[in-house]
């Protein structure tokens, strides 16, 4: 049933073959301008061109032959074009306003549009001596791209002036955001692609407009560039009506200015008066504001450059449409070694940029190419907000003991463990009011952090109504950035951290899998800058998982995903850790050390609320600087070797294995139990595996060469085993942890169905120990009848029994 | 630095306390059927106050006492009554047109706001007849609410009428997109949160309308309600002025109708006009599309309520506002039991619905309210299309083994895994004309999957070009949804399964992680289905993983990531399914097994490119029905015990596995090798964990108890120790996989980097036979040479060596 296609002039014909259409009307450049810019451009393409196709004959000072022809051709032509035309003119406006701004390619596989006009501007050479301004420099600049043992299609970290990969597609706008806090000189160049524009992240990070502060924050501009492709799609922006899009792009808050069109000469001086126009509206904002100290927000401008993929391709190749079409994406030649014929045509298209105008006789690029660029630190390249731990400060972090709470005896009683570490990153707040922000998708106070507003409120530029002032927390000058979007939060604070500053996120334990791909792409990042001596250290990215698992038994089932940890330790242990300090005390201590470090990922797992204390700040500090350790309180093994050892991570489960020590010593007198807990998880990984990993030596003479380990686990029991199965005692090690047995709960209730309670774990070390089979048969059967009275009491009353879960340690 | 807050009357202030403003005007209401559509109402709004607070007195017979309130208040208020006004204004338009309409809540904890309409239908004590429309079952309604054994506070799966639970915040729209599909008459009426709609899925979800065909496909009507805040903050969206918000809804393809106020009479006759005129612009694009057979995209209505979050709520409770602010998110009054000032506010605010008009005597719902529902399936609760197995086909499946290839030998010849499966779902298209689709963000012709486009091309409706003929497979009839989206993809297929259809799923293996959270809400609401005997089976979801990370050498470290089968294995064992079948023929069995499967989430892993072929079609068919199995042509025990134990899982682990033998043979004629493939991954696991389990008997007698094995793994090599740690013979199980060593590579090269290659393979096997010691030393001084070359060879070349990347197996 083949329906009708409607017919294409019943649309608007959004083509860009035609004359140059533009919003900004002017021709700002004259023509002397206009030749060089274009030369610069040319330019750009040519090297484009180079990596992608050559390893010899670099600036066609022969004809080009087969041998000269890479054996593989990598590398995409798609967006490098338009990515160089928005770069070389950005490059004026640089040199123009004097402007301090660094650029961050959003179109996937960009990398060749943005690393001609670093290899011209001289930044690549500086920090790559080797790909030097000559011939043999060129030849090695272009043989190293899309090669083994060389650079990636995309902006890498080992891309100089990139903090932003674009690997993955959809963050470009909310890292862009995230640099330009804070930085109020600074202005984010933020080349969106179309195909990008599809994404969710993507989607919804256009409103980064609504967490700028124009008096305080440095400038996002956005430019869109229509290419019109994907790999073998049309782009949904590229194809709805002009009205259409700039509806949607003025509904998120942006004035549009439109370049369109294909023709060189004039889309130069529409591009150029339209940056310029840009600026202008930019500055306007900014001075308006910062005269009047009045924050609102500007519809700041944006740019729609309408121009085609792969522009200035040949417009057909063997009858297909190759310039402005998808087929312009990757190597849009690709038999040229084989294919003579071909061969020609890539020579005549490299050759129509006209090398021998461009590069001088020892293969540098001629002067009036090299002084296009600006100069130092104002070439994108070397910018130094793109390699921010340049500018990074060190944090001034209070003494995190003064906010720990009086812990006379261990497990006698409660507190929220997430409140006073509010307390104290509110005072971090305090002290670094210009480089520290907290981020949290409209959870703070949920996760109780909100200490934290009294120094520093949410950041809130949009409209106020005067019943905000009740508790909303709300100011155009705040430092909290909340927004219902984990991934635009992630995408700032990896922006705010890689320009130079600190900060801290945090989030509900089940929905960090939202941002799985992010966290995974981050550490791919810092592991790849690990290797690069030029990268400067950079703070860590601290994330805080809370509303965990155990007591998310209210919420139910989608609630409850202890998962993340899983796709944590998949990271280059180099910049993985992960901490599960089970209460108040252990969770400052370790808030401070993850404060202080530097280019790693740090994951905190810790519940917001009322959860039992067991360590004094002393006795914390001690054991989270071990990372694991015996509570000699709560074992009897003294000194001997055990019977069995209890072992546990994480508040909840740590509260239940020594609810299930103590029934079990006072059951069993005799018997000899070691009480273990674990914060630094990767403890438990052999050295070998992780820096964090312990000894076998210091393993086994913890746990054992070969008695019974119970182990209650927060996460997934599998993670344990994963961790540990090198281990000698790894065979006796029996975990229990969350396994997917949930819906609308009490906790104990919870903890009951997934065996992680104290009467399971009780349970399981009689099982294990066949000494006391015959006296602990009348134990277990009275811990199972202990068992179906909490959940007839949950099933009655809709809470648990008081005397079970107000449980305190009898020591 | 305190900066001046603007003045709330410099904007327009958009409250929803004044004149009811709509865009449509008419007072279609009578005084009668206001009076019965607001007495409906209010019923649901007692319903869901009864749900939050009562165990007891749950008609408010006499006075409320402390005993009558539920230990633990929990739930939702927030977004109930809105939820609850749409449900009773789409209520009148089905009855008032006959729709067949179903009802998704988009906003976060909306539960109370549908339960009780759903309980008013009737629906709900149809299929909880305990729950029926006495006082009693009124007693169990409420008391079963977020209480243990009881149902949660979103629309789980124990919500008649729901496929869309809304715990994880984002998908509401995708999710009525693929219901829609092939659905010509349905309606899904879609409430989206204005906290929901700053996530970004959803951001990027408004889009939907460029993905139906008005002819073919049923409407999604969105409906956003802008109840102004989330947990403690405003929304973005309620705080741009009225004219961003137009611009952003028209922008997104919509025509937006507005209806604004408080003041229930006036809502209710602007609900009542708005939503009949949604319904008239939805037939009138129907028909004028079916009637002239041209596809073209409608501005498709949309309807804005801004309306007061909790309302009817008491406007200030102790001088805070509640009604119209966040403060009415959660439970408004907290300490009704204690506080008898509160418990009387609570009395006078439930019994300002006056109950007494609402209930008969004996606790039914009074006749005038049961008939505002409409009747039979009609009701929401019972639409078959929310119960989608009641109206599922069987899909025609051709015979697969009609599309795989000749293996004569093997391990002789190279074949694309994924192109022949392309022609197999080409085939699966034709026989299921409307109810089975292929998913894929703008890879499929990437993926190989393109020979589909023969049975039905890529759905477009957007504007067209001419140029689009030249390979571009667009047309308005395509059944091939391509957006790059993962995350509406994945929703839309959700959508298209849980209303009964078919469907599958392609993407690149790094990349889907970005729907990591969506995989595992999507396994939650399975496996909870699976207890609901009342839920029909639906079809499982496929999801092909494929562009793998072997073969991603050249696209470098960000497109590297075999994690998401660490997410997988997860959740629970009976609704995971994980394959990794290494050839054309194998991958056509598995592909046959999942598409005929129900209430799965199949997960395929099979790379694009060429690989070797091992299995013929019948010894494919043989090997993937055992899910794993000995190569008894590539062994030499012959029956016996070997020596060694050479594993492997995935296409390329499975070919250096099988070059690492050829090695190995040629070295050590007497080594005995055993060569074991795995597709099913969890047969490793013990049979009491996943049901595809081996049992330790045959594990052992396929691994040995005590033999070296060598496992060569496509994805984490940790994975597979956390599925097999519990066998015997687990201690002496060597696995290598990725660990994270990329960045611009050959195949080869990464291969080695990450020690699965043929050589590292060979020495592991060297390393751990004593008897082989002495003579292996120099044989692994030889592949480590070799390992040397192929490197250098890459650097040099830039390709892999051919005589080792083009090695045959030479048996």
């Amino acid at each position: 049933m083949a329906t009708q296609f409607p017919l294409s002039s019943e649309f608007e014909r959004l083509t860009v073959y035609g004359p140059t259409r533009a919003t900004v009307s002017g021709t700002p450049l004259d023509a002397e301008e206009v030749r060089k810019i274009h030369a610069f451009w040319r330019a750009c393409n040519y090297l484009a061109l180079g990596m992608i196709y050559l390893r010899g004959n670099p600036l066609l000072r022969e004809p080009l032959k087969p041998e000269h022809i890479k054996h593989r051709l990598l590398g995409h032509w798609g967006s490098s074009p338009n990515l160089a035309f928005v770069y070389t003119h950005l490059n004026r406006a640089i040199r123009k306003h004097d402007l301090d701004m660094i650029f961050m390619a959003g179109p996937g596989h960009g990398a060749p549009g943005v690393l001609g006009p670093l290899y011209l501007e001289g930044s690549y050479s500086e920090i790559y001596p080797d790909k030097d301004l000559s011939e043999e420099g060129l030849l090695n600049f272009f043989k190293q791209f899309s090669f083994p043992g060389g650079i990636g299609s995309h902006c890498t970290p080992e891309t100089p002036g990139s903090i932003h990969e674009g690997g993955e597609l959809g963050y470009v706008l909310s890292h862009a955001c995230g640099a330009a806090f804070d930085n109020p000189d600074l202005i984010v160049a933020a080349v969106v692609g179309d195909g990008e524009a599809e994404t969710g992240p993507l989607a919804t990070s256009w409103h980064i407009n609504k967490f700028l502060n124009p008096i305080r924050d440095g400038a996002v501009l956005p430019i869109l560039n229509l290419n019109g492709y994907k790999i073998n799609n049309p782009t949904l922006l590229a194809r709805i009506s002009h009205e259409e899009l700039e509806n949607l792009l003025r509904g998120y808050g942006y004035t549009p200015y439109f370049v369109e069109g294909s023709e060189p000469e004039s889309m130069h001086q529409a591009m150029a008066a339209t940056v310029d126009r840009s600026i202008e509206d930019i500055r306007a904002a900014q001075t308006e504001a910062r005269a009047s100290g009045i924050a609102r927000r500007p519809r700041w401008p944006m740019i729609v450059l309408r121009s085609p993929k792969g522009w200035t391709a040949p417009r057909q190749i063997d009858g297909h449409n190759v310039e402005g079409f998808w087929r312009a994406h990757q190597v849009p030649v690709a038999d040229v070694a084989k294919n003579p014929e071909h061969l020609k045509l890539l020579e005549g298209w490299m050759r129509s940029y006209k090398p021998e105008e461009l590069f001088d006789a020892e293969g540098c690029p001629v002067a009036e190419i090299r002084e296009m660029a600006p100069a130092g630190l104002r070439r994108m390249g070397l910018n130094p907000h793109a390699n921010g731990g340049h500018l990074k400060k060190a944090l001034r972090i209070p003494n995190f003991r003064n906010y720990g709470i009086e812990v006379a005896k261990p497990g006698q009683i409660e507190a929220p463990n997430t409140q006073p570490l509010g307390v104290f990153l509110r005072d971090v707040m305090k002290e670094n009011a210009h480089n520290f922000r907290l981020f949290g998708p409209d959870e703070n106070t949920s996760n109780k952090l909100d200490a934290v507003y009294a120094a520093a409120k949410k950041f809130w530029i949009a409209e106020y109504f005067p019943e905000d002032q009740d508790g909303g927390e709300l100011a155009p000058d705040g430092r909290v950035m909340e927004m219902l979007s984990e991934h635009t939060l992630e995408g700032m604070l990896e922006g705010y951290l890689l320009t130079g500053r600190h900060g801290f996120l945090s989030t509900y334990e089940a929905f960090v899998h939202v941002i799985d791909s992010m966290f995974n792409q981050h550490a791919k990042w810092l592991s790849i800058c690990n290797q690069l001596s030029w990268r400067q250290d950079v703070a860590s990215l601290n994330l805080l998982i809370t509303s965990t698992v155990w007591r998310q038994d209210h919420n139910g089932f989608t609630h409850q995903d202890p998962g993340f940890l899983d796709v944590v330790v998949n990271k280059s242990a180099d910049v993985t850790r992960i901490y599960l300090p089970p209460d108040v005390n252990s969770l400052l201590s370790v808030a401070d050390h993850c404060l202080r470090s530097q280019n790693y990922i740090n994951v905190i797992v810790s519940d917001k609320q009322l959860h039992l204390q067991f360590m004094d700040m002393d006795a914390a500090i001690a054991h989270c600087t071990e990372g694991l350790g015996i509570w000699e309180w709560a074992s009897n093994d003294e000194g001997q070797e055990p019977d069995v050892v209890m072992a546990c991570a994480g508040d909840i489960p740590t509260l239940e294995a020594l609810a299930a020590t103590a029934l079990l010593r006072e059951e069993f007198p005799e018997l000899k139990i070691r009480f273990i807990n674990v914060v630094d998880l990767f403890k438990l990984q052999p050295e070998s595996e992780h820096p964090h990993g312990l000894s076998d030596k210091d393993f086994d003479s913890l746990f054992t060469r070969d008695k019974p380990v119970i182990f209650n686990f927060h996460g997934y029991p599998w993670l344990i085993h994963r961790l540990a199965y090198r281990r000698t005692n790894h065979a006796n090690m029996h975990v229990r942890g969350y396994k997917e047995k949930g819906n609308i709960n009490t906790p104990l209730e919870l903890a009951i169905n997934n065996q992680i309670d104290r009467f399971s774990l009780a349970i399981d070390v009689i099982d294990r120990i066949p000494e006391i089979a015959v006296s602990g048969a009348h134990a277990k059967a009275r811990f199972r009848k202990q068992q179906i009275a909490c959940r007839q009491y949950a099933y009655e009353h809709g809470v648990d029994m008081p005397e079970v879960a107000g449980w305190r340690w009898p020591g």
